[in-house]
């Protein structure tokens, strides 16, 4: 097994990315203490293994003890963490997080860092649509992809540091992007389709549908179950891509619109053409 | 078991749904013909244990063998067919069709159809990006709803035999529609579904994007790998409907960015939770 030099592992936030990095982790050996608000989240880590130990608030001590600290906060809360707790670091310390978005806060983050930790940024693609550590499951990393989102400010050590992470974890594939082009394919894969499915949810307040659905229809809208103050976070704070990429998307649906509405139906089929095309480099 | 009074099965057009349906009902004991113009088709069924005879043409004694028939063709070719060869039926036969759209062909067919045979349309909402007989899978009707869609023209003993059909064979829920009922409803969880999926899939030729994508784009773009053909020929015979829901989307999505473009948090919030609450009905 590859190992990361780091034994003790703090995770601040306790949700579903979190808890679930907390069980892989511990099942792997790696001793896990948790800081997260909910007691409740605590609670339920604890009496289910998730974690060795967990507190409801930030004791220096704890922060203290940790070689590597992941973060599964929102982008927000993160910021205002660092700035208010760094101190309590341990000099050497790894840090990396979860978050969705990360032009907004890496390079914030980097500049207000201590020289003597080094924040290395990821993003974990395995986001669910149920939330909380009580959802926590380790399988969603297998056949997931990983990437890893470095700054001039990081150190070779800190890049391979994350990978080894990831790859103990279980992910299946792991890139590298920068921040920009990090923030511009997720403001396509992750941000537009969550506002297509929730589109698509609410166009109709008919409660029968369930009735007379196929798969395709669930499929689409299993991701309009949405965390809104995470998701509205998320959006605002990438908002350039994403609108970009609405209104890359309005513009294809309207020309597939007006092809229907006017019986162009070559034109229609050989967007249907490409579409199988460009779906094929997704078949795993 | 529940019993379907009429032994000898026809199939017309061995594609996935109505070489699933042969799969099923072989299994239950009944006699199942197909009559599929690809003899590679009616090969793989007969070597696959899936029909007990094949033809790739149609002869009116097989014709009139079958005490009931279940068309699997495109609409347009279902009503050549049934102009051509409806004179082969045997009387007395039941005839039911899996065709995705309804108010432009029930009518027709019915209006055509001999007084001692009776058409009695039915929907399975089965079906599954993969075409072909050689994907055929009887479990696809597991957790499936079928939805009867009846007409003046049909007698109580009509819609009872399709319902006992779709029992038999494992459908989860069975409703009853009218053919405009479901093509408007068709025309939103169906037809618009596979119009965003398209769009969604042609917004960029980034070929590289399987090595950051997560399980949401994966999910919203299955469906984009599309039978040109087919589908191209459902969305023109149900132009209104689709396109009366595009619009409705259109509307959804567009209000959905403005809300983004202007930092209209709480909006975005509350459009979120509606459509979280809407897509509860659907959790199974």
């Amino acid at each position: 097994m590859e190992w990361i030099s780091n034994s003790r592992i703090l995770i601040v936030g306790l949700g579903l990315i979190g808890g679930s990095y907390a069980k892989a982790l511990k099942r792997l050996g790696y001793h896990i203490t948790a800081i997260e608000k909910r007691q409740s989240a605590i609670d339920y880590a604890l009496e289910n293994h998730i974690i060795n130990d967990g507190y409801t608030t930030v004791d220096p001590e704890i922060v203290g003890s940790a070689d590597a600290v992941i973060f599964g906060l929102y982008p927000k809360v993160f910021k205002d963490w660092i700035a208010q707790y760094q101190d309590y670091l341990k000099p050497g310390a790894m840090l990396t997080d979860v978050t969705g978005v990360k032009s907004c806060i890496v390079y914030d983050i980097q500049k207000m860092l201590r020289d003597d930790v080094e924040f290395i940024a990821s993003h974990p693609m395995a986001g669910r649509e149920v939330y909380g550590v009580e959802n926590a499951n380790d399988r969603i990393f297998r056949d997931a992809n990983f990437i890893i989102v470095p700054t001039d400010k990081n150190t070779p050590e800190g890049i391979r540091w994350v990978g080894g992470l990831a790859r103990i974890i279980g992910f299946s594939r792991i890139s590298v992007l920068s921040p920009e082009e990090h923030d511009e394919m997720i403001g396509y894969l992750s941000q537009l389709t969550h506002c297509i499915a929730v589109s698509l949810m609410t166009c109709s307040d008919n409660e029968h549908l369930v009735e007379y659905t196929g798969d395709s229809f669930r499929d689409l809208t299993r991701i309009a179950n949405i965390n809104d103050l995470m998701w509205s976070e998320l959006f605002m704070l990438n908002r350039d891509s994403l609108l970009k990429y609405m209104d890359i998307f309005l513009g294809e649906f309207a020309a597939l619109r007006d092809m229907i509405r006017d019986g162009r139906v070559e034109e229609l089929r050989e967007k249907m053409r490409l579409s199988t095309k460009r779906r094929a480099y997704f078949n795993k």
